[in-house]
């Protein structure tokens, strides 16, 4: 069925994840279930640990994986080595899939997020608030990475994620987004532009170091949240989490 | 100068960092300076990497230590040991203190919270938004933790912070605060909140896993930040900041 060299399917080793695979790995039992849930043709194999087969998670998940008729196998040492560190007694391989922004929902954009824990909280935080369509641009850290799905508590395959090479092929694919730039030195402070927001719109955040360059405040309206001067700048999660949780809180 | 066994002035050899110590790291230029600045009186040593020496950041640390009376030397493996993983070129060793909470000046509680990136994330926050008195109910992440330190990026050092063994004794030095426990069922929405608060007030939080206790629904006005239900919750340092930012904000 999977005749691609290299799809999960085939392979009877699998690798240590790397963003070159093609295919990738939801940790966990929930990671899991959030998988399945949103895209259960790309689930090719259930991995389970010997010493939690009996558990009630496992039992559900695999019962789940039969009827779905995605096959599972005891994978005691590839377990270890794709969750890196914690104990994971379960995991599913899956083939890496691409998603389509909505044109009609509002955008979260990254501008080169490179903290993998920073992009999982980010990704968690986004699915709660409701904002469902992300645009990555790259260089950035790799959203398949186990240590994002994990960060991202599953969040990860809730979302519509598609990155992109530049700025520019995002907007050329949304020109209609009023965008919304977030930096230090934005000309309006965030309690006074959410308010009065027009669907649909594009939240925009640059590195955890650099932030976004400074040819983005010309691009809409940009934007700061105000904080003292006794810090450099806000942690790139806690500027998305709050200016998610502003954008959306009058539909809450 | 410093008699007491085991202090840091008297130490030859400088300890991988424990909560037991009685002497604690800032590590970086940063974090050094924020020390300095907050409590020169208890910084006992300066520990310069014999690759940066020369180097502006240094050079400058290097000045304010010995205008200070702070002795200074080389201590490549000392740096190494202390850091653990990242390059560090300067660290300040220094004697641990006790800070005691203003009483007219709003808090935040956090109710054992546990994992030392958060909490980093959260005393940064904290300081960004102008909340400057912060109590820590044990069980609960050391805050002088070098992990903690660098996540705060030298917050730390601008706050003032005590721990407390439990949340009553918390409530018996500060009997006034008007309480808001954020909590998952908490009663009134966050934005229904904060517009007509009362100084001073205390924002709490619980623990990243498990939350508040219920019984803390009870104390005050239990608050929840409203998000949709298919993220089980806010990552803690997420929920803190967005709360810190709303009661702020009218500050700001």
């Amino acid at each position: 069925m999977y005749t691609a060299a290299g799809r999960s399917g085939n392979l009877s080793k699998l690798a240590t994840y790397t963003a070159k695979l093609p295919y990738a790995y939801a940790t966990g039992i929930f990671p899991s279930h959030a998988l399945l849930d949103a895209n259960p043709t790309c689930a090719k194999r259930l991995l389970l640990h010997s010493t939690s087969l009996d558990s009630e998670g496992c039992l559900a998940l695999k019962a789940r994986c039969e009827m779905l008729g995605i096959r599972h196998e005891i994978a005691d040492a590839a377990l270890q080595r794709i969750s890196r560190k914690e104990n994971c007694y379960a995991a599913i391989v899956f083939d890496k899939y691409d998603s389509t922004l909505h044109n009609d929902m509002p955008h979260i954009v990254l501008h080169h997020p490179s903290d993998m824990g920073n992009l999982g909280t980010i990704l968690r935080t986004c699915l709660g608030f409701g904002f469902i369509d992300i645009a990555i641009v790259r260089p950035a850290a790799d959203f398949f990475d186990p240590r994002v799905v994990r960060a991202s508590m599953g969040a990860l395959f809730q979302l519509r994620i598609h990155a992109y090479d530049t700025f520019e092929a995002y907007r050329t694919d949304y020109p209609n987004h009023a965008l919304f730039p977030f930096m230090l030195d934005g000309a309006v402070p965030l309690q006074h532009v959410a308010a009065d927001t027009q669907k649909p719109y594009a939240l925009i955040f640059g590195n955890e170091a650099a932030g976004l360059p400074a040819c983005f405040a010309s691009m809409g309206q940009a934007v700061r949240i105000v904080h003292s001067n006794r810090i450099d700048s806000l942690n790139l999660a806690v500027a998305v989490s709050i200016a998610a949780y502003t954008f959306a809180k009058t539909d809450l």
